[in-house]
């Protein structure tokens, strides 16, 4: 084993709560939060229902918990099911260097783990911890050409991630947790360009929770894996990417933590397109416009905004979380963009597709990626200007604790009602890092109807 | 959808037992009545243990049958449990142009389908063929690159295999067809260096069968794939080779069958060493040899046996089956070349270390990967020669269906007794056909021990 890989298992294995700085903490905290309201929500997503009666069907003895549901099955079930459902409508976290949706890949491991050993809260935590940052790190160390040859990080460093959160959780001493983290190498996959459009993006983060849970129970049980993936000369390293950057690994300490540069979304769209709602959303705000008053909406973008969310004229609401334009008018008609926005009735509403037939997207390299311009010429010819430097729930601009509380109870509360308040309650506090994950589960779970 | 990839589909989901012409339906019996026997013993081996502990906690609905035990269970944890079992040994079949381990990652998701859907053996033999062939053609397909990267394909076109028989099994059109394929795509994994000298080649192959197996049921139930992976330009092809050539997905008629070119083992070492164990068996038959009465053994091999079954001195079992000197002086002691012959003991053995510190092994580019040349200098000076054109069971050498017959009997009576003749009829006598895959699995169940 080199020493890269051991770094990596025993910075997993030793890592503590009081490890974790309070501001690291209180991020994974809402990010922990925001993902369990992306699936509670998802959960009612065709992918996940379909999943969920496959798993019905499969059948499994109740240790898990599906969230937002009355099904207990097998904890690997529960982990590919509560990872798709979490995945389900995109309007999960993502890092924004890597596009790793990263929460929706490793806390459904964490969480079935912790069911499994009856963990605290505060185990449940630290093990995101170790697992996020896993996901992130690989994902650094894989560095771009990753992505360029076609991988989906979410599927690939999301599947190490849950295994290092789940190891973390189950306790593995640091050369079974090298193991996992091998093992779920040997399982890391999933495509980008081809699972747009598609169900197998919520898939590839399912997947990836399954089978980092999967690595990580075997290693617990003393399966051999391959222990030196982290090493630049292993097959990991060679089979995803050219020039693999070892150093990338370490975290805590000196390196700091690259969960504080998950970005929270608050519109249920691509992260690239969040400016340009939140820039509509603006526009209207700060002029008052109204529809009859527009003559034509200019949207300056990057050119990779343009690349990944540059549907001109969406025909469904799944094209029209990746459509710039769209997003705009959205905004500009003061649609929250939640995901009843994106649902295929609401792209065919007259006044918002008339509104985005007078959006033109033009190219600027120098607007960053999560930026965005707006420009509207109003009847009469005047013309006025909105910026959006940072679109909020980036780094440089996160969301703040209120904002993401709001946007889990207005996903959670149809599913769960009241009991939205508890869960925010349970995963915000403090105190609650001594509660039992079991509690948390309890309050996510939906009681069987009665006959 | 490209031309290429509804073509695929076409093929497999049109095909028809009738189709598949008396001679590869011949091979195709003698493969999956290998790969049940090496599951059977293999599903003692330590990976395989801890893969049926794991689903014995898991739980599952009693769907599918695990090979040689009581246990019955869901159809993915059966797909993975027996597939994992089926490549334990390294003792199952292999392509000889693309080293994939065809029938341990297609056989036990086409075996489940069948389960599932109450079919007949003529079902799974259609299944099977229609897997082998897209698990085989993807990996040409692919073409060298892919494993020079460091893949493993029994873990990559093994699961696009497991999908495209799975999906023959339930009867899925060709739209849905090549959706399970992309979402079997999507999926693949398994690295090739990292997995001898642990557990993770088996796990390779079980995760195979349980992916595409998935992917094929998601298929079926309305989940939605990238239904183009077989093209050129998608994503599969960049992400795994360079140089992706669609035309070889073609199958049957006038493209043949690869089927054909499936080599089946008869001893249980790396297929690029069954010519050194082959050769050690006939130089001892052909001239009496006793050890004392040797002096040097010197073994000629192609350059590339010697990098993967290169190791001078094994110092456990499972290196022993990844070393051609130890797998010649095995043969020159007249060993069977069985599972046992493997495991660590024999390797302790203190004649057979004796006999294998004699044996030089020179590298000679013109010897081919299934060939062995082995000169024994014997006291007194005498030279003897024995040389292995094919090793038996390579095509160009196929095993007999007595031979295999054979294997299999060595390997399933410890576990089921008489019945091992009840499954050789069942799998290779043309009337079984139209006989119940339940029959089948009924015989391949141990019963539970009664308290």
């Amino acid at each position: 084993m080199s020493n890269v890989t051991l770094q990596l298992a025993e910075r997993v294995a030793f890592l503590r709560l009081e490890d974790v700085p309070p501001e690291v903490l209180g991020h994974a905290r809402l990010c922990v939060l925001d993902a369990l309201g992306a699936a509670l929500r998802g959960g009612r997503e065709p992918s996940a229902r379909l999943v969920r009666a496959l798993a019905e069907k499969e059948g499994g003895a109740p240790i898990a918990t599906v969230w937002g549901h009355s099904l207990k099955t097998g904890s690997l079930q529960a982990a590919l099911l509560n990872g798709v459902s979490a995945h389900a409508l995109d309007f999960d976290d993502t890092h924004q260097a890597v596009p790793v949706h990263v929460s929706a890949a490793v806390l459904p491991a964490v969480f079935a783990a912790a069911e499994m050993t009856e963990g605290t809260l505060g185990d449940l935590l630290t093990g995101y911890a170790a697992g996020a940052e896993t996901a992130i790190r690989a994902g650094l160390a894989l560095g771009r050409s990753h992505v360029h040859r076609g991988w989906h990080p979410t599927g690939t460093v999301g599947t190490l991630g849950a295994a290092a959160g789940g190891a973390r959780v189950l306790g593995l001493a640091p050369d079974r947790t090298a193991q996992a983290i091998g093992l779920a190498a040997t399982q890391a996959a999933g495509f980008m360009k081809a699972v747009t459009g598609n169900m197998a993006k919520p898939l590839n983060a399912g997947k990836a929770s399954m089978n980092g849970l999967l690595a990580a129970v075997l290693a617990r049980d003393g399966f051999t894996g391959p222990a030196d993936i982290a090493s630049a000369s292993s097959d990991f390293a060679a089979a995803f990417s050219e020039g693999f950057d070892p150093a990338c690994l370490a975290f805590g300490g000196d390196h700091g933590w690259e969960i504080l540069n998950i970005a929270v979304k608050l519109f249920a769209c691509c992260s690239l397109a969040q400016a340009a709602l939140e820039g509509g959303r603006a526009m209207r705000r700060e002029h008052r416009l109204e529809d009859h008053l527009i003559s034509e909406i200019e949207l300056e973008a990057n050119p990779r905004q343009m690349l990944i969310a540059g549907i001109p004229r969406p025909d469904n609401g799944s094209e029209g979380k990746f459509s710039l334009a769209y997003c705009a008018a959205l905004g500009l008609r003061g649609g929250a963009g939640g995901p009843g926005d994106f649902e295929d009735e609401s792209l065919r509403s007259p006044a918002l597709a008339a509104l985005m037939e007078k959006v033109s997207v033009r190219a600027n390299p120098a607007i960053s990626e999560v930026s965005a311009r707006l420009r509207v010429t109003v009847k009469g010819g005047q013309t006025l200007d909105t910026f959006i430097a940072i679109a909020r729930g980036n780094p440089g601009n996160p969301a703040s604790p209120e904002e993401v509380k709001n946007k889990f109870r207005s996903l959670a509360r149809p599913v769960l009602g009241d009991r939205a308040e508890q869960i925010i309650s349970l995963v915000l506090e403090d105190a609650s890092v001594q509660s039992h994950v079991k509690e948390l589960a309890k309050t996510l779970s939906v009681p069987a109807p009665r006959n």
